[in-house]
């Protein structure tokens, strides 16, 4: 298994095309574009060599049976899930928010192994034999993997096919024996600039003539014809700045990939044309995804439980007073954290071996990673002061200026030493308004796709027979 | 396993000692005021026998490998707790409300087999052996165990030792080599009208001096020197009307018990003295309460759901009008459910064989379950109308009056019979404002409690210590 | 103006025309059904009679010049309409419930005052000159007036001319120089038992075809042909019992109006036929009711806080610890009462001299009253503990059993004697889940209803206008 | 009356003291960290000579009966109070986040007003002569006046006189025949850059041996002495950069005051040691801000509705879709619109003529100023999608770049162009997690400690007496 070191210099073997800024990233381990996002990767390499964390991030592989990543593996058993959202959470308790560059292509590989799996039952392809062979060496390459499902979508009332300009969704322009060329983009795709490989997905709802939109393939990020532009996000120019207003050595991004025309050699393609599927791959996805999340939430939310004990102590208050705040704050972290193993226990094996959580649970647990850890932020806002709602603090600049720094330090200490307490209001800032907040809400898709799910996913005429006997009568009131 | 018969005729057999409205109920099967929890409660019995519902309700025992009751059984592994979430579930589907004269005994059972162990183990007792002795009994006998923990406490600045009154708290007043004499009272007890026998447990928080409060035992419901008193509950009188204002053929009962120098004999007491052991085995009880909970409540909104949906059909709307609130209620079951199953898995293993829930998950829950069914019942009362929201439609026997019942018949019918709308209509009244209103804001333990336990069981300095390292900062703001 | 002693004979020289569990009613003012509701409408009388109250029940006509019951005024501006938000709030604190006998009617005048103002002005018509004669006499008369709007509607996807049944509203079926025959049924109509006169309103969404249904017209309560039958609400069996199980001497009814071709004369019809004039009397009808409610649910909720605080002291606990829960309840109550006084304030001159209220501030409130108060009472729930809840204690009649009362006193007493506890336990489930509680999520329009209004009075256009000056953009992307 | 180029010049005639970045800051008018700042104040003087809001923002002084800014009024009545909630509304409406550098100040007058009334009677002393005087003349210069209130404080625990650094409040170091000398800092302040003087108020609970802190002046923003420095805001280093990132040409500012022995002149000080009136100051210093801020969050409401709207249209998607959660946020803003308005209604005048908002009302409001702007935000996000909720697109800079440009705006137009809808999702960004965030939960104090005035504004034991009253006890159990 690669070391962080062996992991950075991969990534700066590659060719670059990343650009932030109107700026070509020759170096995406070093840029501060991307730094932190590849720091908090390294960090998972890190931790696998870590007798204390070796087991929460690596595990036997299904394949070979040695030892692997646990991002490269596939889920089988409730076990595996449930050791799925605790890494989450362990992730974002030691780098305080989002590694996607490698858990949502792990996620694109599982909905596509059962995917796959049917597709070559069912239509006598080799899918599914492809991946397995893409795996095995993707296992034993230890890579980091995203994961690439969102399409721009154009004008959201016509399908792929009927828009105006055909490349709003990813799509075929040609094919031949050797393999694909495909035109689009995949946008708001997390941890690109971490990634070693890009597992490509299709999105749901296409018909017949929508099915040169039903893609997928996996490409090495540096792959010709592929540019890539990062997305700003909140409080994005201090990466660049000199001392701690950004005080995390960690962080994310999320990019735009633009495929111009992009060769796609056969053997790394797992669907082309098959438009009936693409919509079980995508509920393949959602499923342990909407699970997991719950662990992601709620270890972002320890951090923010301790960021908001630590600046009530700063600013000399006991955090005695914010009791009810901070139990509010853990009921919504177990909350989600519960649903999410909740959802890994009720499921159900698909014959490809793959571990299904149970679809309505994870669902309900998306519906409330849409609204509880927003709570838990903005306790965190009223528990911390002024000082940390806005980040309302003169800059680091203005913290070391000769000339009036001396007046910041003497005013902004309190019973933390000056830098302490501007550093862990900052932290603050960062997981509530700045660069650290991840797109918890429309991630995996938004809330209300989930309540659809739902409605689709329980049996409310089961329901109603047990109401009708209840109370006595038949079904005399029908629908 | 014993018929319904075989159960309802056992307690025939017993002697009256169950009052209410100040007559002494004769027949607890047949007389108005406990037969509709009876009949719950027969709706167990039943059950084992039906091979649809056999391996819910019964299990295989670990102590003589003969089939017995769930409601009997010793939780030994993580699959025991959810299948104790889900019956629970499957017990308020089928009956509506609570069947507590089964599951708080049981709950006790589990305590104090812990706690037994505990004891012997440490002081050289022989309480767990004399427990297992009972209960190998109790499983062969297949009798309905009811739970009694709740003491009147009187004053609650006090101790039970410091009140003016010493009977405020259920005491040993005597003690000999055959057994103890026994004073005080257990009050809101549920379903003692329809058990055969009833398991004391202690309180928790006592010191040396309230030693005589530190008391567990076992008796027969119609023990000399117990008198039983049924409280009220919302609607009761509906209870001895004839017609349909009470719709459901089950119900519940709390009762308070009043133990006037009951005699214990030595083999059916469990604890006697040990102070310090009563908080543990409070503990080991409400750990699975307020797990299995959630399934009770979930059980009770799957009902309120299909209610919800016939009462507007019922009155000719669609029930797509309600999706958003439907899915809302969905949410909410799912979430007590789901939390539920989560502290059953996250648990482990007692030395006693006993399976713990996860005590943080399981505290979690209680805090939903203290709000979220009431929103479900709202909503049931926002998409019900103005008849389900009090009620409010002439009586039954108004309905069938020969002067003007065709009026009230008449204007009553909607899109279905007038009588299948007033029953759905009495339905949802029963389950939100009426008699089938279960105790789960203050069952088990208030929230404000469980609120304790999770302050108690969640770990705020690693969070804060996550904090100081992803801010860059030691731990200069110390508490 | 009239002494309740008065008041109370008006109604015992009435004839008898009321029917509750199958029992004609003959002294609606001494039966248990109804003597609640008569004694809490009597102390409005009384009120007017006490100099500390009297500025607050009565007020100066605008007709006459003379000291009128403010429950007949016509509402004229803001001042008027911030003292009717006021007094409802005062009357719940006095009887702890609605005055719907009162209430509903002085909304009812006031809309159709409007509407008949425009009805004159638009046809020729001659309604409100009627009305204001009509008035003029009841203001003399000082009555009580009971209003009347929902009809039973039957399949309410049909209109009222489009039902099989065609009676399932309420409409005219012969019409003569002398005045009308009505037809029809009104349905969950508060306080009638309490009023001399019923005033009547159509609904709304009616066509040409449902002309006959547009009808409004004001009849005494014992007008021949009418029968009224009151409904049930909860524990109202409880109102027969002796003793305090239900603690309160003051009450609501909920009546069903049967008329079974009823003669109006002509001089008491304010609207018949003009269809296109029903819209807008309920619309003017629920401005004022949906700004007033909040003083109503603010009245209780008053109640509930000091019962909350009064069960604790009993309990033994001190209201220190529900702080928090205190405050909650006392920021619900202000809320809708501080959103009634801004409707009021924000309103308008009707040409008729009517004080419109703010119907966006209204409906936004109406939404408010749907949960807030819902809110209040499972505060009061949660802090009262489980006899609270569902009023968990043993009846009355067992509280004073000769044989083993002794009992249920000695151990029901705590901080307080155990009368005093059982009382308070008692209100509070009277107001939370007895037969206090009014039906404020639907009565006056549901809160769904209440939301299309929002919709249509709000601009939404404006804000996007003004994010699009913010923006820099203009219209590009249009509806 | 001044132009805004009028204004613009005063500001440039002034002595440069801000900083930010470590750089002087020589013209606020232009400089990028400040002037979007001055724009926002700029528009208030502009609006003052348009027709169509003359009467908004101008008033007649009722101290020389002439035309002035109503930010330089003393509220008399309640017109006045509705007129500034009104206001504040109106300006978040125009330029989408705060104008505190007017608001505050204007708050301090009149709560200064009041509490110099009651030491010149009280006391004798001259402070509110001074004031008036000083008002007049500040009236006819029409200057734009900043507040100041909040200290560092230093160690909470402790009072200003017991710091270990008497300067973490600010105080007196020297009195004289002249004037004063005083030390310290004033610490978030609000749109000081976009001001021609601040007015300094005390902070509350302070003691005799406090008395050289209960300190009240105005001074001129470029004093000598006075050294002040920008806070950061998020993403504040987008107001350097060219382009739409941040599409909005006003802002705000919030700054840290530095008193290095400023001298005061002693007619320009209102309070000087007298302590026992500091508490009194706050007190009227926090009712009108509390209820007023309500129309501040309503302002900035109707654009985030406005924007959803406008980005769902861009993005595709009907708001038909997106009813119930528009309906919502209308609902929030007037919830805070409404009870601003009311807390002005239900006041009271105090005797130096100042008119007093009702201080339950409008710390009630507070509260949930600290909650509904933040569930409208929330549902901005959800509306918008991924490219809304963290600003997920690429930089203006990307977006103009010419190798790659075009592949961005490619993609990112869908129902509207790409940089309308960038724009419009860039201004929900700023609205939400960007720079137009005002700091509305601790702003005028935090939540809590409304909560606190809320509980000593509320009579409780009234309360208690309603609840005996009608339970039919006495006040057996007391607290």
């Amino acid at each position: 298994m690669r070391t962080p070191e062996e992991y950075k210099k991969s990534l700066r073997e590659m060719r670059p095309n990343l650009y932030k800024f109107g700026e070509l990233i020759v170096d995406v381990t070093t840029h501060p574009a991307t730094r932190r996002s590849v720091e908090a990767h390294a960090k998972i390499f890190a931790l696998a060599h870590d007798p204390k964390y070796r087991d929460v991030v690596t595990t036997i592989s299904s394949l070979t049976g040695r030892r692997i990543s646990r991002y490269l593996s596939i889920i089988q058993k409730p076990e595996d899930m449930v050791a799925n959202v605790k890494m989450k959470r362990l992730m974002f308790n030691l780098v305080g928010t989002c590694t996607g560059g490698r858990c949502v292509g792990w996620n694109c590989v599982n909905a596509m192994w059962a995917t796959t799996y049917e597709m070559d039952q069912e239509l006598g392809t080799e899918y599914h034999k492809r991946l397995r062979s893409w795996l095995v060496d993707a296992q034993e390459r230890d890579i980091t993997l995203a994961g690439a499902l969102n399409n721009p979508r154009g004008d959201r009332t016509l399908s792929p096919s009927e828009q105006k300009d055909p490349d709003m969704s990813l799509h075929v322009v040609e094919e031949n024996n050797d393999g694909l060329v495909v035109r689009g983009a995949k946008t708001m795709i997390a941890g690109v600039a971490a990634a070693n490989e890009v597992f490509v997905m299709p999105e749901t709802g296409y018909k017949e003539r929508d099915k040169d939109y039903a893609l997928s393939f996996v490409v090495p990020r540096d792959v010709e014809g592929l540019t890539i532009v990062e997305a700003r996000h909140p409080s994005d120019k201090r990466d660049f700045e000199e001392g701690f207003d950004n005080p995390v050595e960690t962080g994310i991004t999320q990019a735009y990939l633009f495929f111009e025309d992009v060769f796609i050699p056969k053997e790394r393609v797992f669907m082309c044309g098959e438009y009936e599927y693409s919509g079980r791959a995508v509920n393949y996805f959602i499923m342990p995804y909407r699970s997991a999340i719950g662990g992601c939430v709620a270890g972002q939310g320890d951090v923010i439980i301790g960021a908001s004990i630590a600046i009530a102590r700063a600013n000399g208050l006991s955090e005695k007073v914010f009791r009810e705040k901070l139990v509010r704050m853990v009921v919504n972290n177990e909350t989600t954290y519960g649903l999410g193993l909740a959802a890994a226990v009720l499921g159900e094996k698909h014959p490809s071996g793959l571990w299904l959580c149970n679809p309505l649970l994870a669902n309900v647990n998306k519906v409330h990673v849409a609204r509880l850890p927003y709570e838990t932020k903005l306790l965190a806002q009223e528990i911390g002061g002024g000082i940390v709602e806005t980040g309302c603090m003169p800059s680091h600049r203005d913290f070391v200026d000769p000339r009036y720094g001396k007046l910041v330090r003497k005013y902004l200490k309190a019973c933390a030493p000056a830098e302490t307490r501007v550093r862990m209001a900052r932290l603050i800032e960062w997981l509530t308004v700045g660069a650290g907040i991840p797109g918890c809400m429309h991630g995996g898709g938004s809330p209300d796709a989930a309540k659809i799910v739902i409605r689709r996913s329980f049996d409310f005429e089961r329901c109603v027979e047990l109401a009708n006997r209840l109370a006595g009568v038949g079904n005399e009131a029908k629908s």
